[in-house]
C-alpha cells in the first residue's frame, strides 16, 4: 500500500520563541536549526525577519541544511496599499529563505476589530502577498489564524479563507487554532469540512495545548485529510505552547494506525536521537528536562512499583508501548521508597554487582535508602551516590580521605579603586592515610572555592583527580524559608568523557554541596582503583 | 435538555504515588483527600490497604468527606482458593472504605503468563472477588488491566473480562490503557465495541499520558459512551502520569461541546479554586508547577509578544478561550526581552503607575529590563524587583540604606564532644542616614545567617521590617560549572500576609542571594512608605 507524505514544519524558532522564560541567542537559532535539520523536518520556520533584530540577522545568512526547507514568517501586506508599497511584505520577500508562511486572519470578528479593514479587503491582501510570493518563486503557506474560533463564528468566511489562498497560489493552507481551546472531535469535523474546499493534500494544522490536546488536535486534524503539521521541540510555544513534535513524531513512525498509513520526512533511524535532541534544547534553555515527558522523559519508561517491576524484568514488550531503545531511551527500575526487592536487584546487578535475592544486605540496603530519601536524598538523579551507599554496605568502598574540617568564606566589600568586589576563599583539611594536608583556593563563588580547595591536595590519590571537571551544580529547597532542607546535586565529567551525579542534603548549602563534591571524588577514586 | 452524568474518580493517591520523586506521608494524603472532596471530585481512591503500612494507616481510619465516596483499591482473589481463604482480598474488605476498585487482568498473555492461571480461572476468581464485595454492601469497580492492548490480541477475552465484571454486580467496568499506547481514535473504536457488551452508563476509562493524549483519549471515550472517568491531580502518575483532571474538569464544565451534554459532581462555583488546588498540590510535593500547564499555568494566560498585547487588552474575550478568572487564574502581560510598549504600559499600570504611551522613561525602562535579562535576571517570576527597577527610573526609591560590607562564613570542624557541626554566621556593615551600623548573626546556613544579619539592625527603618518572613529561596545555575551564572529567587510574607518576591543574579551565590534579600527589603520599606 502506499502510503501518503506528511509535512512536518518546525516553528520553535518563531512561535517557540513566545514561550515564557524563553529568549533564543543566535547561536542557540543556529544550534536549533542543526538539531531540527539533523532529523529530517522538512520545513524550518526561523522566525519573522524584521519584526526585531535578532530575527533579521538570523536571516541575513541562511543556514545551510541537508534536507529541511528555511521558512520565514510574516505578516500579509496591509490593506490600502499595493505589496510594492509594503515595506513589511518587502522585507519579508528579501529574506533568505526557501519558503514564506504568511499569517492572515479567517475569523471575521477579528478583521474588523483588529485589522479595521472590510472582509474582502482582508481577501484582496491575502490573495495578493501569495501571489507575489508564488511570483519570487518562494514555497508559500498560509497560517489562517483563529481558522476553528472563525468557522464557529463565520464558516463561510473562514472557508473563503483558506479558498483564497489556496486559489492564489499558496502551497499549504494551515488551519491554526490560535486561542487552543478547541477540542479533538471539533478539530476533525471542521478539517472535514475545510478540505471540501482545499484539498487535504494542501491543508496543514497549528494547534496550541490550551485544553492538553494539541497532539490530539494535530492527529485528529490529519485523520480529518490534513497532510501538513506544524510544532514545536518539546512542545514549546506561547501559553501552554504548540503541538510537541517530540511526542508526535514516534506516534507517526511506530504507531501501526500512522505507520501504515503515512510517511514522513524523519526516518526511522534517526529516531533514536530523538531523547538526546529534546534534552539538548532543554540544556540550551538551561531548563530541566520533563521527566514525565512522553517517549523522552526519564521516566517515560521507568517503573516504580515493586510487584511491577519484576514482571517488567521479564516481559518487557508487554509492559511497554514502544521499545525505549527505538527514541534514544532506556528503561529504569527506580531505586525509591516504593521500591521492592527487585528494583534494588535491578540496579544492583546494573553497577555490576550480584547478591542472591535472599542476602541480608539487600533489606539492609532498601532500608538505607528508605532512610536517606525521608531526609530528602534523591538517588534518581544521583547514581554514583547510590553505588557508593550500595558499596559501602558491603564493605567495598576505602576510607580514602577524611575531612578534618573546613571553612569558607564570602567577602563583599570595596577594593582600592573603590568598586564593591567579592572574594571567596576555602581551606579544607584532609587526613590521607595518616597525613595532614591543608589546602586553600580562592574561587568565583563559595562551592567554586570549596571544590578547588578540596581538590588541590589528596596526597597519593592526587593524580587520579588531575582530569576532573564539574558540569552541573543544581539545587533544591525543600519547605519554605531558609530553615529549609538544601539538596544539592553535582555533576562530575573527567578526561574520558564519563560523567557522574552526586547528591549531598543539610540545611546548609554549603554543607550540601560539601558532601556531593566529597561523594564525587571518592566515586572517582573508587572507579580508578586508587590505592 | 437532560444532561447525563460523569463520574470523576480520583486515583492521586494510589496511581498518583507511583510518580516518580513523589513520595506521600499521611499527612499529604489526607490533605491531598480534602482538596479532593472540597473541589467535588466524586470519589477518591485512598490507596492499596495491606500493600503497604502507609496505605494501611490511613485506612485504619476512613476521612470524613462532605461529598466523595473513598474507595480501596486491590487484587481479585488469588486462582485456587476461596475468597474468604485470601487474605489480601479480606484486608481489602476490611479496610473502612465506600467503595472497592478490583484491578483484573484482561490481556489473555497477561493472564497466562503474569498470573500463571487459566482464562477461566481468572474470569473466576474476578466474579467471585466482586460478588463477595457487592454482598459485603460496597459499591465496586473493576479495573480491566491492559483492556485496550488486551483487545487488539484477543478481543472476545477483553470482552469477556468486561462482561464478566459487570455480571457480577460492579458499578463500574473500568477500561485501562495500562501501558499507556493506545491513540485517541482507537480508544473511541475500543469503547465503543465495549458498549456493545456493558451498558455506557457502567463504563469508566483510565487513561495514560504515554503518547501525550491522556486527556483526549479520555474525552473519547466519554463520546464512545463511557460515563466514569479516572485521572489525577496535575496528571501526576507511573512513567508519563495519568489522565490531568486539572485539565480535563474545565473542559467538561466550560466547553459547550461536553458542558451542554454533561454535568459533573464538581459544581462551577468551584472551578475558581482550581488553580490554587493544583498549586496546593506542587507545595506539598516541593516541585515547581509547570507555568505551561493548560488552564492553571501562570503562562496559561499570558501573552509575551508586543503585537498581541495590545490587542487582548483590548479584546481578551476573543484571544482567551475561556475566562483565566473561570478556573481561578489571571491575565499576564510578560515583561520581557520580547516585549512592546504595551506590555510595559500594562505592567506599570498593574503597579500603580501611569504614564503617557510617548514617555522616554519607557523606552528607557524597556532597554534596562532588556539589558538586565540579558545577565540572567527574569523578572517574571520577580515582581517587586521589576517594581524596584521601574520606579527607580522614576526617581521614586528612595537609597534607604547602602550596603558597605559583608561577610559570611561557613566553618564545618569537630566539637569539644568530637562531633562535625556547622557554623554559618554573618556580618553587615551598612550605612543608613549617615549612621554606620554594623550587625552579626548566626544561621542555619550562610544565606539564613546574612539575612538575619541585615534585618537585624537599619536604625530608623528597622521597624518597618520586624514582620518580615522569607517563605521561599529558590536557586536556578545557568552553564555548566561554578563557573555559571546563579540566579535567586526570594520570597517573604509580612505579619499581613502580603508577599513578594525578588530576583538577584551573580556568578557568587552569596552576592546573588544578597541583592534579591536586599530588594526585597527595600520593597518593603518603600511599600510601606517608610521615611
Amino acid at each position: 500500500m502506499t502510503r501518503e507524505r506528511l509535512t512536518l514544519y518546525d516553528t520553535t524558532l518563531r512561535d517557540g520563541a513566545q514561550t515564557t522564560g524563553v529568549d533564543f541567542s543566535l547561536t542557540d537559532k543556529r544550534h536549533i536549526a542543526a538539531l531540527l535539520d539533523g532529523l529530517g523536518i522538512d520545513t524550518i520556520e526561523g522566525g519573522y525577519p524584521g519584526a526585531n533584530p535578532l530575527d533579521t540577522e538570523f536571516f541575513a545568512k541562511k543556514p545551510t541544511f541537508r534536507h529541511a526547507r528555511f521558512a520565514a514568517f510574516g505578516m500579509t501586506k496591509r490593506a490600502g496599499r499595493s505589496a510594492a508599497n509594503d515595506p513589511g511584505l518587502m522585507s519579508l520577500l528579501d529574506a533568505d529563505s526557501d519558503a514564506i508562511t504568511f499569517v492572515a486572519k479567517a475569523w471575521d470578528y477579528h478583521v474588523r476589530v483588529a485589522l479595521g479593514c472590510s472582509l474582502e479587503e482582508n481577501l484582496a491582501s491575502l490573495t495578493e502577498s501569495v501571489a507575489t510570493a508564488v511570483t519570487r518563486g518562494r514555497e508559500t503557506a498560509v497560517d489562517c489564524e483563529h481558522f476553528f474560533d472563525g468557522f464557529k463564528a463565520n464558516p463561510d468566511y473562514a472557508l473563503a479563507c483558506a479558498r483564497a489562498a489556496h486559489a492564489a497560489g499558496a502551497r499549504w493552507v494551515v488551519l491554526c487554532d490560535t486561542n487552543g481551546g478547541t477540542l479533538p472531535h471539533e478539530i476533525g469535523r471542521i478539517v472535514a469540512e475545510a478540505a471540501k474546499v482545499v484539498p487535504g493534500t494542501h491543508l496543514g494544522i497549528h494547534a496550541h495545548n490550551d485544553t492538553d490536546n494539541a497532539v490530539a488536535n494535530s492527529l485528529a486534524a490529519v485523520l480529518a485529510g490534513a497532510r501538513h503539521i506544524q510544532g514545536t521541540l518539546n512542545g514549546l510555544g506561547e501559553r501552554c505552547g504548540n503541538a510537541n513534535l517530540v511526542s508526535l513524531i514516534p506516534t507517526l513512525l511506530l504507531k501501526p494506525a500512522f505507520a501504515e498509513r503515512f510517511e514522513i520526512g524523519v526516518p526511522l533511524e534517526n529516531l533514536a536521537s530523538l531523547t538526546k535532541i529534546s534534552h539538548t534544547l532543554d540544556e540550551l534553555l538551561n531548563r530541566s528536562p520533563d521527566r514525565h515527558a512522553p517517549y523522552v522523559g526519564a521516566s517515560a519508561f521507568a517503573t516504580k512499583a515493586g510487584i511491577h517491576a519484576s514482571a517488567v524484568m521479564k516481559e518487557p514488550q508487554t509492559y511497554e508501548h514502544v521499545a525505549p531503545e527505538s527514541v534514544g531511551n532506556k528503561r529504569r527500575l527506580l531505586v525509591s521508597d516504593q521500591a521492592g526487592k527487585s528494583n534494588i536487584l535491578a540496579e544492583l546487578e546494573r553497577i555490576g554487582v550480584r547478591l542472591e535475592k535472599s542476602d541480608d544486605r539487600i533489606v539492609r540496603l532498601l532500608d538505607e535508602v528508605k532512610q536517606k530519601e525521608s531526609l530528602g536524598y534523591a538517588y534518581e538523579g544521583a547514581d554514583a551516590s547510590f553505588e557508593l551507599l550500595a558499596r559501602r554496605i558491603l564493605g567495598q568502598v576505602p576510607d580514602y580521605f577524611e575531612v578534618e574540617r573546613f571553612r569558607v568564606d564570602v567577602e563583599r566589600r570595596h577594593n582600592a579603586q573603590g568598586d564593591l568586589v567579592s572574594v571567596s576563599e576555602a581551606i579544607v583539611k584532609v587526613r590521607v592515610d595518616g597525613e595532614v594536608l591543608i589546602s586553600a583556593a580562592e574561587g568565583e563563588g563559595p562551592v567554586n572555592a570549596l571544590d578547588l580547595a578540596l581538590r588541590k591536595d589528596l596526597g597519593k590519590y592526587q593524580r587520579y583527580i588531575e582530569d576532573l571537571e564539574l558540569v552541573d551544580y543544581r539545587v533544591r529547597i525543600f519547605q519554605g524559608g531558609t530553615d529549609a532542607v538544601t539538596r544539592v546535586l553535582i555533576e562530575f565529567r573527567d578526561a574520558k568523557g564519563e560523567s557522574w551525579s552526586t547528591v549531598g542534603v543539610s540545611a546548609n548549602i554549603i554543607d550540601a554541596s560539601f558532601q556531593a563534591l566529597a561523594d564525587a571524588i571518592t566515586y572517582k577514586l573508587l572507579k580508578s582503583g586508587a590505592a
